[in-house]
This record gives structure tokens, sequence and C-alpha cells, in this order.
């Protein structure tokens, strides 16, 4: 049980989970990331300009710099899904996986953001199947075969582009009878001659056992359905914070975002916050970097209180 | 004159600011960084290893890369001293350098923080002539001579070890009986033959006419003094916010801090801060450039709305 027992728990592997494990490890906590993945929505671009200090560089590359620089000073990782977190007695908590169970007094939540779902029959089941999320992930598991896309705006648009250079059709279905975006991307994209606009229409359902083959498509004036026969389906209806399994402990927003304070803190103790699953105003991977930093020092100085040790400063510099 | 109007100033030029012009310009906003120098604070060390995707890097290589980037997107940058910021009619404002003026409708105040002075006779008219608040910039102009570090804590047991490798002597005034900081670098430094303690004291006058030749030295107890032949002097007093000649326009806390909110946004509306200088309560690199990117993004959309233009969305990802 005793690896079980952490310093700080941080749930979630992007740019506030991974420089909150960072700072974390540098102040010799005990320190453990448990995550999904690697990278978050930092692995839809595979071209970030705004990073500063890097030249143009892809998602994965950049995340892949921060996990190591993060394991370099001792954090260990847990790749599995966060399922339950209740709190014990003394104000310490208990942090469920589906295989295993881990204890810590300090939390950090930075778990960003997860794509909306379409909410039909069918997906739950194909989810990963033919069901994805990201074009730019899986995209070239298309090759060459017939996908739709779900979707509105400038998403829907992106992956449709993206798709339309790799498959060998696109069928973009989106609810209003326009498609609103970036304009130079819409008008190119409205050239494509493999990509077919399903205009005024909505996905109802999903067909397929094994593999995703295809989708019925209802018109959302006349109520007409028929079906597309498609490999795979790109969903692209935004992003939710997916946060009903903390909010017993932590006070939302209408968002459900999970409010924090200046110093990254939500309303309970001990529970810190950074990046796109917080209030802060933009979803910046620079912004979630700057936020894991100063989730990781408060929860430090959270850590320090209770052992009654000395705190970081606020003018703090020093490498250590 | 129309070069001089600008969409958008920015008042420094380290972590903070550069991240700050990296965004605006991104934003295809006019925008100019006015500061004295690059690299702020980040110049102190060259050996960070807490910018998250980094290796250790040196401040000055780590805060070259973040300039050259906002070059990248069209930024202009003026080496110069902000001497004044005031309103004009309209909301909008006139930045003073000594050799120009300069007219915006939003500013991003990231000038960090200013090293604090000894406020000792001699101290003013021999900066840069002997006075350095660096040991690591200049350290390296003192080998084989003598000097003074005056101080207390870390920085001045830092600036100590580096100088007894480079110099000569280094005399260590410090006003307590005891020095207190990391106790190992403290017991090291103990043992270094070329390092003269010199306790319960405190430096009164700084003498020479082109160049520092000597400290005046008072104990604080007996009130002795004695003249120590020095070449130069070190002052290590901590850092301050220099932030008098805004005060009548955004509201500061107590420790002349500039207050901002989640949004950057100082107590007036155009002026938005980030960094160092604001109230933001821990004083890291990768901090101060999330907190760039909000400020930056905060004054873009204020000038969206005083324009009638779109806004950027809290979600707002893509690349332009």
């Amino acid at each position: 049980m005793a690896e079980n027992l952490l310093d700080i728990i941080i749930v979630g592997g992007a740019s506030a989970g991974l420089t909150s494990a960072l700072y974390a490890a540098r102040q010799n906590l005990k320190t453990l990331v448990v995550t999904k993945d690697i990278g978050g929505q930092a692995l839809l671009t595979d071209h970030i300009e705004n990073f500063p200090g890097y030249e143009p560089i892809g998602g994965f590359e950049l995340m892949s710099k921060f996990e190591e620089q993060a394991k370099s000073f001792g954090a260990q990782f847990v790749y599995d899904e966060v399922i339950s977190i209740t709190e014990k007695k003394e104000r310490c908590f208990t942090v469920r996986t589906p295989n295993a169970e881990y204890e810590t007094c300090a939390l950090v939540l930075a778990f960003g953001k997860t794509p909306r779902d379409l909410g039909v029959p069918g997906e739950e089941k194909l989810k990963g199947k033919g069901v994805s999320y990201c074009a730019i992930c899986d995209g070239p598991l298309f090759r060459k075969r017939v996908v739709a896309v779900s979707g509105s705006g400038d998403p829907a648009i992106d992956a449709a582009t993206l798709l339309s250079g790799l498959t060998e059709k696109v069928h973009l279905v989106h609810s209003g009878e326009k498609l609103f975006g970036d304009d130079r991307t819409l008008v190119d994209l409205k050239k494509k001659p493999n990509v077919e606009f399903v205009p005024s229409s909505r996905i109802v359902e999903i067909f397929g056992e094994r593999n995703v083959t295809a989708v019925l498509v209802e018109n959302t004036g006349n109520k007409e359905r028929k079906e597309i026969r498609v490999d795979g389906l790109f969903v692209e209806m935004g992003y939710v914070a997916k946060t009903e399994f903390v909010s017993d402990l932590v006070r939302l927003n209408s968002r459900n975002e999970i409010e924090v304070d200046a110093n990254c803190a939500t309303s309970h103790p001990g529970i810190f916050a950074a990046g796109d699953v917080t209030n802060v105003p933009f979803k910046q991977a620079v912004v979630s970097a700057g936020q894991g930093a100063i989730a990781a020092l408060s929860a430090y100085n959270y850590i320090q209180r209770l052992r009654g040790g000395s705190l970081v400063r606020a003018d703090w510099k020093v490498k250590r």
C-alpha cells in the first residue's frame, strides 16, 4: 500500500498536468500523474506556433518533452482513467481507477476538456471502432475509405479539409442550412471534389457491429431519413468539461468548469486545479502551463502547512 | 507620427512581456515592446530547469528565443526606458521615453521587478561603475579583483559563492550576526579561503570617482566604522516593484504590485498587466508567460470591443 500513498496526485497529462508534475517533483513531493493519455488537446495540432521559446512544433512532440522533463525529476505516471475521488477522514483523498486505488492529501485536477459526444445510438459501442473525435489523430487510419464528419464551425471545416486529402470521400453533415467558419478555408473546401455537404441534417444513429458501416442521417426540416455507407465518423461538436465525478467536491461554474482563484485553489481545501478544465479565461497551452506551476506550488505550500514545514514564497526563484 | 501610433504597447521585455508581444502580434495588432533590456530576472540564472519543454537552458538563451519568436510575428522593439504614461482624451494613452513619444489605446505593463537599492551616498553615481545588482551578469568583470557583497539570505550567499570563484577576495557584509540561507551552500561558502564574512554590519557609503574604490562599513552594534578597499560592490537586497510612475493609473497592493484579475486586467480600462510586477502569487518564468498570453488576448478583446470587431473566445485554440 505504501507505494500507493502519494504526497500529491495530478489527474491529467497535458500542458497543465505535466507542468504541475514538473514543479511538484522538483519540490521533492512524491508525485503521481494519473492520465488516460499524454498531450490532451495539444495533440489536435501538428503545428503549435505560440508556445513561447519554440519554433513551430508538433503538439505531440511538445507534450512528450513536458512528460520527459517531469519524469526526469521523479514524477511517476499511471496511464489509467480516474473514475472516482472520495474524501477520507482527515481531509485526505482516495483516487480510484478501474485497476487501483491511491491515497493523497493534495490533488491537482488538470484533465482538460473532452470532446462532446453526439449522443446517439451506436456511438458508445463504436467509439474507437470507426467513431473518432480527433481527425488529426485518427484520419490516417481511413486512407482511401469513406467517412462522415458531424459538426459545425471551424472544427468541422478543419476536420473535413484534412480528411478530404486522406480519404476517398467525406460526407460533411451539418445542422444548419449553411456552414459558418473561416471563409478562406470554407471556399477551398467547397472546391474539393470528394467532399459532399449534407446541410440541414443531423446523424441520429450509427450502424455497425465490429466497425462502423453506416450512419443514419435525418433532415432537420422534413425529417426525412437516409442511410449513408461510411467506414468512419468524425464527431466535431466541441468540447465539454467532464467534471461530474468531482462535482460533490469542488464548485463548478455554469459551463461545468472548476472554479479556481489566483492560487489555483478550488473551493475545497487540498484540491487545486489548472488548465482548460478550470474557469481560466483563455484555453492556451502556455496559460495552462503557468496555471500548472501555480497549482503545484500552492499544493506544496498547503502540504507544508499541514506538516509545519516552510513555504515557497511568492518571490521564490531559486533552483533546487 | 503614424509610426508612433500603435494598437498595443507592451512595457517590459522578459517572459511576460515577450509572450504578450508574441500573442498580440499573432493577432495582427501593431505591437511595440518598449524595454530597457531583454530577459529581466531570467538573466540572473544560467540554468533554468523548470520552464516546461526545455532541458536546462540559460536565461539569456531562453529569453532570446522568446524575443526572436515575437519579432518573427511582427512585433517591433524599442530599447528604451518608459518614464511616463499619461491618459489622453478618449481613453487612450501617451507613453514617453527620454527619446520619443508613442500613442496607444491598449497597454500591457510587464516590466517586472527591479533590484532594491542600498540607498547610501555614492550608489547612484557609481551604478555600473563598480556597483552591480547582478553577480551572474557582472561577476566576470571583476576577475582577480576585490569585491564586497551586501545583502542577506540565499541571494547574498549565492552571489558570494559565485564571486569567490572569480575574484581575488569577497567581503560579505551582512546585517545580522549570522547569515541564514541554504545550509549546504553556506557550509561550502565558509570553507572558501577568499571569502571574509563581515557580520552585524552595513555599508553606509560607497567611495570612488570614476570607479568604486572602497566601501564604508558600520558595525550595527557599536557603530564603529571601517573602510574596506574594493573594486566592486554587489548589492543583493531583494527586488521591488517600481510602479510609482503608474500609481495614478492603476491600483497597487501593499507591495506596490499591480493588482490584476483573472483576465490580467488592471483597475484601469485598457491597461493590462502580467508577470512579476503584478500580484500573481508565484514569480516564475512559465507563470509570467501564461499571464502574458492572457493579458495580450484580453487586450485584443478590449480593442475589438472598441472597434466593434469579433472577440477571441475562451476556447479559442486555432492557429492563424
